[in-house]
């Protein structure tokens, strides 16, 4: 046994695993770890499983318990009663690889050095993360869940996980997510990156963990707008703006938003995950998409939001073009809404409901 | 007389007038600046005057011509047989106060400290860029032109011209332009400003000329990608991508660009000039629109673009009813595009057509 799994005080179970990991394109840490979050009670036969993977901002947080009464951040979703129901479901989120709350990521202590990772990091892929939380769920004795399900970035780990392990997954949910990223995508992430490392306080990734970052601060407040509509930003702020001048207004807004943000998150783990959503290919850049996607062996549930200017609605098109022509199970549902990528947070009962009748069918 | 006029070796003129410039916001300079270029010939009467508003990132130089042969930035838009055209008109573009291609700006020489002026010019605004080219005009003998033609920002001067002079303008076209500006322009903009700021290069303005500021360079990156519709890109790029992966793709095309155009324009005019976009508001944050506008006594044509995701239809259709509804005879295109703001760049033809069957009116 190479691993043991402790439960913290605030509930979040703690996984380590001494055999390390081995990353997709080269590179190994030495101990593996993740933090998950577990919803209702496993069955005997382990097979009401379903795996949430959260996106780039969020964790394993879903929703609200006994020991942490935080609200998560898909609070409604999952729970008795629940669109994703735990008086059936078992729940598992785990923290993705990579990131920053308690999974191994550039923060993390690296053995060798008693410092932290920092750019020292393994270079990270959507596959790495999609293949450290299979390892784990190996060790839980689960061998097959009933339903993945991932909005935006967990989307693409959800659609890895069943591609490269095609015979574990009854279902899938990818929401407001894609195949592969798309070059304006690619674009906007990696401007948020350069604006990171322009920061001279960033220090090559060697900035103090309290240190204030005026770069990721930055580079936030573009991601934060590329969350959200245009179109219903200006409706709101121009409509607040024509009752009080002073106070509010979307710079503000955005301060606040990208402040709150980055006091809570490790800018090195942000260029990790945000290159690995960048580097994101189902297709894996071959162009016998068909023989590649075949693989995928899972009945797939595709959501698209029309406002989404950051996930366009072209690139769930294009997924579902693709796995219907691979000959897989796909069903496409565009959500109208005026909220953007952030739907999926906002709409939580029509997103639910989507998910509930799927995953239930 | 406290103006001279002289002609420069690349054809363009240099106006300078010792009585120097009120900004609206407070402040002045001691001597005004100002570099125009003219193509075809002032009638005896001098009624044939068409004044282009170039937008930020351009000056002067619509078109080539002998003393200057390189391409203009609207080359096909001016000349003889074009569509506006110099066989009957006389058109003039100014390069707009606090830019830096010859017009009074961050860059130019304080004559107190014999330095630039950098963040010690004063506030500017739209109106003050319409102000001062006006007086230009004064100074040409020139009382009323035909029509005032701006695309983007120069729309917005074109608009303010004629709000502040409203017995001085036959025709105004306004193309992807705007009354004011919106939360999410506000927001685009201000980003750019942030990362300028952030670059410890940049020094509260007081670099070297020479330095190559990474900041801009990323500001610009961003901006780029405001000027093109992202469906465009995508698709471009994604073909690109298909059959060579290594070369073209969307980052060297931003970082080609962004490179090509800081490696002429001043950082601290960049700051000036978005800033002076931010704070425009033709109904100058007056509830009663009506009776503001209705000064603005101007036939005018508003052309928006589809595609355009910076200076949204929505903000050309409001400057079109509110227009209308303050009783100014306006016309209202919808030019369907794929190129996003930059369509006016790009689409010439169309955009002559429209122009010149409007002034010809």
């Amino acid at each position: 046994m190479t691993f043991t799994i402790t439960q913290q005080r605030n509930g979040t179970y703690y996984y380590r695993n001494s055999a390390g990991f081995h990353f997709k394109h080269g590179g190994r840490i030495d101990e593996l770890a993740l933090t998950y979050t577990t919803y209702g009670n496993l069955s005997a036969a382990k097979d009401n499983v379903v795996v949430i993977h959260h996106a780039l901002s969020t964790n394993s947080h879903v929703r609200s318990h006994a020991k942490n009464t935080t609200r998560g951040w898909w609070e409604n979703m999952v729970g008795p009663g629940c669109p994703i129901d735990t008086q059936r479901y078992y729940v598992i989120c785990i923290n993705n690889l990579g990131s920053c709350f308690g999974s191994s990521g550039p923060a993390s202590i690296n053995p060798n050095t008693q410092q932290a990772y920092a750019c020292d990091f393994p270079q990270l892929s959507i596959d790495d993360i999609a293949h450290a939380q299979y390892l784990l769920l190996q060790d839980l004795g689960i061998t097959r869940v009933h339903a993945l399900v991932g909005p935006s970035m967990g989307g693409m780990i959800s659609l890895s996980w069943a591609w490269q392990f095609p015979h574990s997954v009854n279902y899938l949910v990818s929401i407001s997510s894609c195949m592969r990223s798309f070059p304006s995508n690619i674009a906007l992430r990696s401007l948020q990156r350069e604006i990171i490392r322009l920061d001279p306080a960033w220090q090559q990734g060697h900035y103090q963990s309290t240190t204030k970052l005026a770069g990721f601060l930055l580079a936030r407040k573009l991601a934060h707008l590329s969350y959200r509509n245009c179109s219903e930003l200006d409706e709101k702020y121009l409509e607040l703006s024509a009752h009080d001048k002073q106070s509010r207004n979307i710079k503000t807004y955005l301060a606040h938003n990208a402040q709150k943000f980055i006091s809570n998150f490790d800018a090195n783990s942000y260029l990790y995950l945000t290159k690995a959503m960048d580097k994101f290919d189902l297709t894996q850049g071959e162009h016998n998409k068909n023989q590649i996607l075949a693989k995928l062996q899972t009945k797939t549930l595709i959501i698209s939001v029309n406002s989404d200017t950051l996930f366009h609605p072209r690139q769930q098109q294009e997924l579902y073009h693709a796995l219907t022509q691979a000959g897989i199970d796909a069903q496409f549902i565009e959500h109208t809404s005026a909220y953007g990528h952030d739907t999926f947070l906002v709409e939580t009962d029509a997103m639910g409901q989507y998910i509930s009748d799927f995953i239930a069918d």
